[in-house]
């Protein structure tokens, strides 16, 4: 049983701390009062089943043995200093899209560890969420003097109904998943539709198809292997709403900047569609009518 | 008074039909009986004042000193062999958007006008309109020996509230507004906004500053004239809906391949912007969520 710090109670985060309450004691950390006794009274509901975990809006995390970061990628600027704070050899894992934070986190003195979840998980409340479709949790060490510890902590972290993986090289995961993001979340927020839709409108595939090779060129993966993965998450999450789209449904900021953008700042080439889909996403954000 | 045939309906058809009929003899060609019936009944609702004009859905026209044609471009194929029955001494003047039509009735014997209406008409019914925005007519010859009887169905069309102009080289006119309505009508149809959100939103106005130019290079314009042309109309027009939005919101087949899709087929070039609006209109066509 390991102590556990969940730092951001949003879908991702909701899930995982409900999940490991299970076998580990797990605290989490919220920034809204009203979310966090909401949590207090009610407890953290995953489709009908409830689950209690200590909550807190402290700013200052408590001695755990593994902290997870499920804030977005926006938050990670303002957590660093207080990640500052925390003593030196607690593993510290991350679980943003995109790739733009870890450059931030870099320099941090603790074992990091990076991660994606592949869950696809609707909030439905501030303490409520609904589990669509079951994934795993892929997960590795920035640094590869910490891939013993990914190791031992990707096991530890293991139940059937949650299951972690370790790879060795992270990085390769995260590149895929950013893929699949730049293509399947900018297009669904902007044409408003369910996440199938890119393989049943032909010209959303067009489309899908061409943002699929720029991503893929500028990351270096094989484009038709690239492409088979948006492919088959579009397919598989085809009734679902993408996070970006449930974004801008809320008039949330969304994750274009460390999505569409992060790969537009890696690419030396003008990249036509990821250009053009990035501008749009923005114009979505800005138009509130 | 002349005697003039007004072939389709639509917004523009019936505020053209409403206005000439003060002081012409006018008819108009629909092809659905219940809004002959209804223009027959009602008459045309201009801003609560109505004219009555007759109206027919004869597939063959009746001898006319002016015919003119206010469908859409995709109406043109069906009508080419219709009016290849019309005497060949009648002028007919065509008024659509776009210039894809030019060639297909380039080969007909008779004096053809080509012309851009720039009134703001909003459709509220099959026998109703509503002009938001009084413009003015502008007209030219297609083959320059004709220019002289341009100058006279000017003239004789003109009415201080709605005026009639002679372009000696139409197709400039044609080709600038066709720039302003690859800007304006797919940025507004895939965003579902207002005209003068283009102006308004950083995002759109940037997509509207690289489609402006792209269309501009194309049709051998010059860049910030065009761009100051775009700026205007969005700005005037700013509370309206656009008809490529109009025709996305009520379902129909949109006019993209004649605006955007004309452009890019003239482009020896790749056009980016030009060509990601008209994929994702043509992806909102096919969307039906």
């Amino acid at each position: 049983m390991m102590n556990i710090g969940v730092i951001g109670l949003g879908a991702v985060g909701l899930f995982i701390a409900s999940s490991l309450a299970k076998r580990h004691e797990v605290t989490g950390y919220v920034r809204r009062e009203e979310q966090a006794n909401e949590i207090k009274d009610q407890g953290i509901i995953v489709d009908n089943s409830e689950t209690f975990v200590s909550v807190t809006t402290s700013q200052k995390f408590k001695e755990h043995d593994l902290i997870i970061i499920c804030t977005k990628q926006m938050a990670i600027d303002t957590l660093i200093p207080t990640l500052e704070l925390v003593g030196r050899h607690t593993p510290i894992l991350f679980l943003q899209n995109g790739q733009g934070h870890i450059e931030k986190i870099h320099h941090l003195p603790h074992p990091i560890l990076l991660g994606v979840c592949e869950h696809g998980i609707v909030k439905i409340k501030d303490n409520e969420v609904s589990l669509k479709g079951l994934g795993k949790i892929r997960l590795g060490a920035l640094h590869k003097h910490h891939a013993e510890l990914a190791v031992d902590i990707s096991l530890a972290l293991y139940q059937l109904d949650f299951p972690v993986k370790e790879h060795g090289s992270i990085t390769d995961v995260l590149n895929r998943k950013l893929i699949v993001n730049s293509v399947i979340n900018p297009l669904t927020a902007i044409f408003n539709c369910r996440n199938g839709s890119i393989m049943t409108n032909d010209h959303l595939k067009y489309l899908a198809k061409k943002l699929t090779k720029e991503a893929a060129m500028t990351l270096n993966v094989d484009e038709d292997e690239a492409w088979e993965r948006v492919r088959q998450v579009a397919e598989q999450t085809k009734e679902n709403y993408s996070s970006m789209l449930s974004d801008i449904q809320a008039k949330r900021q969304t994750e274009i900047d460390f999505i569409n953008g992060y790969i537009l700042k890696k690419s030396s080439d003008f990249l036509p569609y990821q250009t053009n889909v990035y501008h749009m996403v923005k114009a979505k954000e800005g138009l509130r009518e």
